[in-house]
Parts: C-alpha cells; sequence; structure tokens
C-alpha cells in the first residue's frame, strides 16, 4: 500500500519517468494557509545539485490540482502533482537484463512480474519523496508551534561533512551518513501503547524513505551498553520533564512532553560509479557492471528534510488522534 | 490502536494485575493445526525466572476461548486468554504519586487523565507479550517452511551473556542488550515499495515491544560508514542470490529471497533496583525513589521469542497479502 | 475482519457453541462509567423469551475482562464475555450434511474449506450481536445527550405486532419486519462527502446484523417516486432546521443537525418450523428437511436494540473523528 | 476519508470547478491491460446529455498520469484524472448566502467551517463520480469473467422510463428512480460474517454515490412481509444453486454462488427548476429560492454505470482478499 496514516492520511503515486508523480493528502484540516515560502524552501532542500548530490535539474514546484480554495486547504483531498521533466528514459533500458545491485530491479521485476516500470527505478524511486516532503509542509503547519529539526550529522563516518564529501567525489564511490532529528514542543500524551506507539508511527514512516537502513530512539543501541540506572531519566517537575534524556521524549510508546529524537543510518546510494558485478539475465552469467547516467554521491545530504517531513506526517496524523480524545 | 496487520490482524487487551490478558486473531487462515507444543516452548522462552529475570511465577498456557475446533483453526477470529494469577497490587500503590522513571507511568496518567490501570504498568506491562508469542506461534505456522530465529548476541556491552548476567546481578543494576533476529527461507517480493516496506512494517511492530530503542537491517548503522561499492551486493544467480548481504534480504523494501536480517536494541529495564529520583505529586519536590518488587535485571534475555513473533506476524500479513495477488 | 471503525473499534469473536464469545473495544475514551444499569436493560431487550422468540434461557451479563478499573474505562481495551451455558452441540450434527436453507451453513463449509464451527451457526450466529449490544451501551454514553431510538414497527406485514406474532405462533411460521431508528440530537458535521458518509458507514454496520435485507435512510425507496420539489428539505434557519426531513438528517453524506432517521427490513428467521428442501451432501439428492431445536418465529422483535447499538458504535466512531477536527 | 478497500484501494479526489478531479488506485494487480473501449463506454454511460440530463458537456476520457506502462498495469498506483472544462463559477457565488435545499451547501459549510469551495457542489459534486467510473472498469476486469450489469429499472415510480423522462420535463420537476444491479458467475465464499459482509460492503460503497436513499438485497424490503417457509431458498445441488434467490446470492455476509443483486432508490435531483425556500444567511429570513443553470432532470438515468462500478470495485478487493486464503 502507498498509503500512510489514520486521520492524516496520504496516498503516494508516480513513476520517475512517467508523466508525473505525487500525492493525495486525505483528512488535512479545513483552513490552513498554503505556506508556498515553505514549500520552496523544502523542496529546495531536498533538490540535488550541491557537490556530492546528482547534477539532474528539477524544477519541483508541484501543481496543486484540488484541496485548496483561496490559498487554504477546504478539508477535502488535497493532490499535488510533479510533473517528471528532462527525463532520459533510454538510459535505463540495460535494467531489464541487468539488475542493479542493490537497486530494487530484481524486486521488482519479481513481485510485479516483469509489468513494473523499470525506467529509473519506477515508481520505487526516490523522487516520490518529493510528494512526502510537500506534505510534510502541510503537517508542520499542523503542528505548528512544535517545530522539527533534521540534519546530517555524519558522511561517510565524518562529522566533517564538507571534508567527507569531497573524499567521495575524489575516491568517485558513493557513501553513506547519519540524519539526526529533534522534535521540539512536542505535548505528552501523543501514540499508543503498543502498535501506535510513537515509534512504531515513525519508523514505520521513516523506512517508507529510500536507503534508511536503521532508527534509533534516544539513547539507541547505546542503551544496549548502559545500566538502568544511568538510562533512567529522573523526572524533575510536574510537566514531567526530565534530567537526561535517553527516552528520546517517549516512554512506553507515548510523548512525554521532553524533546523526541531519533538517528537514522542513510546507506550509501546505490548508484556508485564503481565497477560492480550482477546477474545478466540475457546471457545467465554474473557481468561486470557500471551504471550510467547522473547520480547523487552522498543521497544522505538530502534526507534531513524528507526525515522531518516524514515525522511531520506522523505526528500530525498522532496529534489529530490525540485531539479526538480531548473534552 | 492496540491492531496490527491488514489480513492477519491481532488485537491485544489486559492489564498486567486485571483478571486476564490475551489477544484476539483475526484473519487467519482455516485448518492451521494449533501446535501446543510450539505454544509451550516459546511460551517457556519467553518466561521469566533464569538469573537476571523476575523470579514471579507465571504459568502461562492460555485458554483458547474461540476460532478453534477440533485443534484446527477455523477461519474465525482466535481469542487466547491469559488469567492474570499471583498478583499483588499493593506493591503499586505509591505509583500515583511518583511515577517509576523510565516507565510509562506518567505518560500514562497524562494521556488517560488519571483513569488508566497503574498497577504494574497496567495495560502497559511487557507481560502483554505472552498474545503476541502466541500469535507469533500460529504466525509461524503460516509461514512454514520459513524458519526464524532470534537470539541475544550481547547483553551489557558483553558478548559472554552469562558473565554480564552475573555481573548485571553482582551490581544489582539493570542491563540491556542485543537481539539479533534472522528470517531463512523468506520468498522474493513480499512487502510494497513505500509504506509497507518489510522494513516499516516489521519495524512497526517491533516497537511494540517494551523497551525497544533501535533496530536496523542488513548492514544497519554501519552503512553509514560504507562506500557504495562495498556496500552493495552483487547478484550472483537468477534467483537472486547475492554475494554479500548489506541489504539484510530487503530492496526497495522488498524481500529480496535472500536471509532477512535484523537487529534490535533492548535497554536495561527500567526497574533497577538502585536508588533514582523521581518528582513526587504529593509533596511537588523530586525525591529518592526505589522501585519494590520482583523485576528483571535483563529483559533483554526474554525479548528473542517476542522478537521473532513479531516478525512471524508482520510477515504472515505479508505473505497473506502477497498471496492474494498470485494468479 | 470482524472489526469495524476508525477510532472507536470493535472486534467480534467466538461461536454459537463455544466456551465464550465476545468483543473487544478499542480506542473508547478513558473516564467513561459503566453504566450496569444500561447494560442489563439492552441485553435484557435483545434477549429470548417473549411470543415468537426462542425459550432458550440465555444468563447473558458480561464478564468485563479488561480496560475497566475502578467502575469506568480506563482508556485501554475493553474485554467482554460471554460464556456460552445450555448448549446443546448433538442438535446441530446433521448441518454437516445437510445445509440448512437460508442459513450460512453451505458458504461457511465454503469458504472455510470445512474447518469451520459448524455447531449452531458456530461463528455466525445471531448470538455474537451479544457483543455489538454491550458495546452500543458504551457507544450510547459517549454520544450523550444524543439519544437512539429503534422500534419494530411492522411484522409479517402488519403494524400490529401481537397480532402478527399471534399469527405466525399459530401457523408455526418465521416472520419478518421493519425497525426504525432515530437518532435525536445529532450535531451537524459528522460524517464524510464520499466513503465515509453518515449512510455508507451505518448500513456497513448495519448490515453486520444477521438477516438484515435492507436499509433506507429518510424518505428511502419512496423517494424514487417523488419530485424534486417535493423531496427537498426547506431550510428555516440559521441551525439549518428543515420543514420535512426526507433527507433522514444527512445531506451530502453530513449529518445536518435535524433528526437522523433510517428503516431496515429484517427477513424472516431461515430456522422456521415448517418444512423444507436441501441438498443431501452424503446422499447426494435434494431432500425433505426440517430445524430441530429451540427457535425465533420472528428474530425481528430481537433486532431494535442490536440496531440501536450498531448506530450508536457507528456514530460514536463518527463524533470522535469529527472531535478531532475540532480547535 | 475519501478511501475505499482493503486490498484494492481507491482514494478519489478534486472538485466540481477545481483544476481536475481524478483517483489514485493502489493495490491494483500488475499486468492488467488497459482497457480503453470499456473506459470510454462506460464514461459515455455516464455522461449527461439526455433528455433529462443536464446538457453540460463534459469530455471525459482521464489523463491516466501513474500506474501503467506499456498499455497494462505495473502494480504501483494507477491515477486518472479528470480536467475540469466548461465551468462557469460565476453561477454558483449565491451559495455561500443561501444554501440550496437537498444539497449539501449548508453542512460543507459547518462541517469545513467556512473553508469548502462551495462551487457546483465543489468536492462533494456528483463529477467525482468520474473516478470510481474509471476505476470500476479496471475492477470488471479484475472480476472477468465475472459480469456486473446495472439498469434504471423504474423512475417517477413508473417502469417506462422514457415515458416518466417526458414528465418530468413536461412538468419541469426532477424525478427519482429505482436503479437494480446483477452480478453473474461470482464464486462462492466472498465476504466475511460480520463487518466486511458482501452487504456491508457493497452498501459501503453504494451510499457514497450521491442521492442514494436505500439499498436491498434479494427480497429485501419485501422479506419483511414473508413468511420463512417461502423465504428460503431450496438448496438444489452440491454447487450450491438455489430454487428461488430470496437471499439475493448472499448468505450470512457470503456470497453463495448464485446471481448476487441488489436494488437502490435514487432520489430526485435536488436542483429541480421548481420554486423553493431556504434560509437566506445574509438576510437572516427564510426566503423563496430557484436554482439556476444546467442540471439532471433525473440522475438516476446516469446511475447504473456508477453502481455497476461501485460493485465492481468492492468485490475486487473482495476476490483478491479471498484469492490471499487459497492454497
Amino acid at each position: 500500500m502507498n498509503t500512510f496514516g489514520r486521520l492524516f492520511r496520504i496516498n503516494i503515486f508516480g513513476e520517475s519517468h512517467g508523466k508525473a508523480l505525487g500525492i493525495v493528502i486525505d483528512g488535512c484540516p479545513a483552513g490552513i494557509a498554503i505556506d508556498t515560502d515553505g514549500l520552496v524552501a523544502d523542496l529546495e532542500r531536498r533538490k540535488p545539485g550541491a557537490a556530492g548530490t546528482t547534477p539532474r535539474k528539477e524544477d519541483d514546484l508541484p501543481d496543486i490540482v484540488s484541496g485548496v480554495f483561496n490559498g487554504k486547504t477546504t478539508g477535502a483531498p488535497i493532490t499535488m502533482l510533479f510533473e517528471n521533466k528532462n527525463v532520459r528514459s533510454a538510459d535505463y533500458d540495460a535494467i531489464r537484463d541487468t539488475p542493479r545491485p542493490g537497486h530494487a530491479d530484481f524486486v521488482l521485476h519479481e513481485k510485479f512480474k516483469g509489468f513494473n516500470d523499470y525506467r529509473g527505478g519506477g515508481h520505487s524511486s526516490g523522487r516520490l519523496t518529493l510528494g512526502l516532503v510537500a506534505a510534510g509542509v502541510i503537517a508542520k503547519k499542523i503542528l505548528s508551534p512544535v517545530s522539527i529539526e533534521a540534519k546530517l550529522t555524519e558522511a561517510g563516518g565524518n562529522k566533517d561533512i564538507e571534508a567527507a564529501i569531497a573524499l567521495a567525489v575524489e575516491k568517485q564511490d558513493s557513501i553513506g551518513g547519519i540524519v539526526s532529528c529533534k522534535v521540539m514542543g512536542l505535548p505528552a500524551g501523543l501514540g499508543e501503547p503498543f502498535f501506535d506507539s510513537v515509534e512504531s508511527v515513525i519508523s514505520h514512516i521513516v523506512f517508507a524513505i529510500p536507503a534508511i537502513k536503521g532508527i534509533e530512539f534516544g539513547s539507541g543501541f547505546a542503551a544496549a551498553n548502559m545500566h538502568g540506572s544511568v538510562h533512567n531519566d529522573a523526572i524533575m517537575d510536574e510537566k514531567g520533564t526530565t534530567e537526561t534524556n535517553n527516552a528520546g521524549g517517549i516512554n512506553g510508546g507515548i510523548s512525554n512532553g521532553n524533546e523526541l529524537c531519533f538517528n537514522i543510518a542513510v546507506k550509501p546510494a546505490s548508484s556508485t560509479p564503481q565497477a560492480q558485478h550482477t546477474w545478466n539475465k540475457s546471457t545467465k552469467s554474473m557481468e561486470a557492471f557500471q551504471v550510467k547516467g547522473r547520480h547523487d554521491l552522498c543521497i544522505a545530504l538530502r534526507v534531513p528534510v524528507v526525515a522531518e517531513a516524514a515525522a511531520a506526517i506522523a505526528l500530525a496524523d498522532l496529534l489529530l488522534i490525540h485531539n479526538a480524545y480531548q473534552p
């Protein structure tokens, strides 16, 4: 399913090299002003173009087709389309025979019995995150004054990101990174004890972002190496403010009013310029393989704004559900 | 919501110190023999009693109330109840004034406006995972011959688990751990490109297990520090077998036929015997605090069978969905 | 699926002749006092025993297993069990060979490949509506001060219900009826323009009640025979009060603040004492057939309280969703 | 929510007088040839233009934006857009002050706090059923060789439809009608015992069609007036063929392999040329009111193809779910 959310519900669609891709946002409250500046700003942050990112030009302002009237949301489904221009389909013909390592080419062919649009990753392209980013801008407005901030804190194992990118460009080999996300001002009480825990819901949508390999909340994997006496966050006041924040703002799946924080691991882009090997379905042998075309060396650079959007969408949904139970 | 799944759907209920807790499993195929041995074996694995786990006796064989006839599933909802015996409610009266650090006491009170059953964690108790384990036994049969195996690979930062437990007992302080889970024999094609990626669905249910702080698939967080040329798994044959398995058996959210593997981080139990601090709502001041009663020093010991169940439940659901699209 | 609802969510389970049947109610607001009198009153209204209903004794007070603490809902899932006593399984052995006309015996066998619990209708028994009635009592409290009232307005084509029953008893043949339901005090704005229209959601749950053959809102089928100038309800004030109520309190799928009203058609019980014919799987021929045991001659007598419950459950869900969007 | 379905899932969006409207179809099997002729044929059947329907010209061929590659479905979401041309927004300015009787103007304003796009019914326009019809064409292909046929069997209380329309034109007053739908060749076993009964699921989507006031399956409302001995359908062979079909092809919520049949009641169009009365929010008084513009006198003429689509969508979803449980 290409849908996420219970009340604030999104549905993404489209392919990398089709006519257009986009998103339908259902269950959005009426009366929210469409924040064009915010939209442009977030879409710019997602854009390629920096060193380490693909030079493909994307002029990605969405065409708002429905759900907005006189600059405000109407309560009806909001549809935003992103046209696919500047597309070179010919680059991708070879994919049919030689599935790219690290990519979804092989599994998409299996799952969809060869009927999938294989050009450029097709529906599974990272380009689909355009819709997420656009929806995130609206979700952020629903959450306001809660604020969300994600940044790349490490690339290729290096906290000096610029140096890491420079090295990747020099080596002509893609690198991964760590994105850290913080949510400030979130009220206590969001999320549910088990299956709709804040962690469950955020991780669910975060793993929809291509190239994510792991997520940790608060102390995360380091918790495995800590004692309870150290890990527990002492509660300091009636608002539940804690001395430390190993919980990452969540206890028992429910937000506790402290800063919500999580880290995600981004793998190096599968489309590295380096030589690789894969199975050739035509020759029925394993062969050397090299991707062509324009690709990011560090896709992690583009992930923070998508991670913010993902968190915003998940939390906007939980906030609406929370509101349902307020007297 | 206390429900999970789209076709194979579970609903858990109950409280630690109420009459009973349990699970309803809806959408289970008819004709599956109830595997009593498997049920006993998995529930035993979840049981406390080992060094480092709580001495509270739990005689946890479920009462199967519905959905099973002549030893086989009928296709109707399966309800399994676990009675709560051997319960000492008096131990928990203090929770109302002094929310235990690391526990959900504070947030449950906020979320449910003081109406929550606060005894022993109430509905948020780890004891609710009994239902998950029982459902997992059925899910494993649906998945058969796919096999799932999770184990504790590290406790308190130590790969010698027994030594780690001994040290925790000596120090009288709880410790965390890492649980590794492998799924063997999973066919390619399960999961969806975005929101119902295998990672999304598994992480969703895994974060329903209390005390989980992080999850990573395949190379996981290490991927952030790797080059694409190293991370990519070369495809070696027409079945999609790969030379390495950094993908963890998943590409683009879809199973690729290789071993599915993930690690989860378990925090140290919040109920450590060590002195802590928390807010006293009655005296309106921060005070020293010590948990009483019987508690695990290393809850991670009990997590593997729950993690297996969680993975089995998620994958059984994805398998049924997959079946829907086979000709 | 045996679940209904988006926020106020129910899951029914059990079989007519198994250990117990019941319901899990998830997403119920915390702090609602369990209305034992209301529970007893509504369960009594559903009870057989009157002329025209089966003399089987049912002592149907639910065992509340979870989600209630100190007499109030906790916000956690509420589980209510109804034990099956006074069960005569032997009566139903013949069903395996000779599926009862009008009943689900044949389709259940087909759907569940013979693994279904065939005794007394098994999971498909009308007895499962006990859970609906119990959930309805809670839903009514959520809706308060909105009130719901359903009654049998016609039986066997006769508005004099007692006379109709007397005739059915005399003829020893089951009869159907019409149940009319009214909801007073419902605010405007509940429901959604298309798929979650008030009519969609109410009809969805009403058709879960066994023996329902039709539903109509407001003018209903009579509308097919009316002119627009007559059918349209003139709006008389700023609250949207209308002069007539052909809309049945709903425009474009959304409640308009006027009385919500709908009628449902109940078929005659399939278990009529009269001789019938069915296929005998064993002899492979069509044979005369007669049901045995204790059965209602006019199940429609027991439907009003179930219809009220169904409407209450659907509307409580819509009300919570509505609340989510209030500032 | 503007979504329907569990596996075959649709999401409709758009407004009558916005840029475009459309549908996203998620969960469609891969490899289904897009049936352009079927698409044209069904969209033509939905078109206005006949006597009794509005002369507004709609050139409604959808723009397929995603999910189709080389003429076949890919397994990814299918998005179809219908542009809104030939739109006269000025006609609808008065709606803001004087909500049209029978329309959703009043409730939409209430529900969406005045932010709704009020032009021509906005999102609640019957024009949104274009997406349903297009999705229906695909659903019919999934169901093949099952066939679905709906027709208008009565208009304004008259079985001679042409005469009824002529009279409505003469009187210049809108009329309602009855649409009968039959599904031939449906296998036994679709649907679930309670909440996802075939009746529940079909009625849910049918009541999403504007102007529907009632639905009945098989004997329907007439069942209320029948005896059990007459209503029960005798089973004649091992396939479950029945002598009569009062069940309408459904027992206990599950298809029984016989013809599925249902009737729906369509109200007269609210936009009748006759004088009416409504509340004027500006003058704060009840006033005479007359709709302007181009409108259908008998919208029931356009309903059959939409009803077919609705049934096809619901049944395609149930068929996929059914497939999930086949060995």
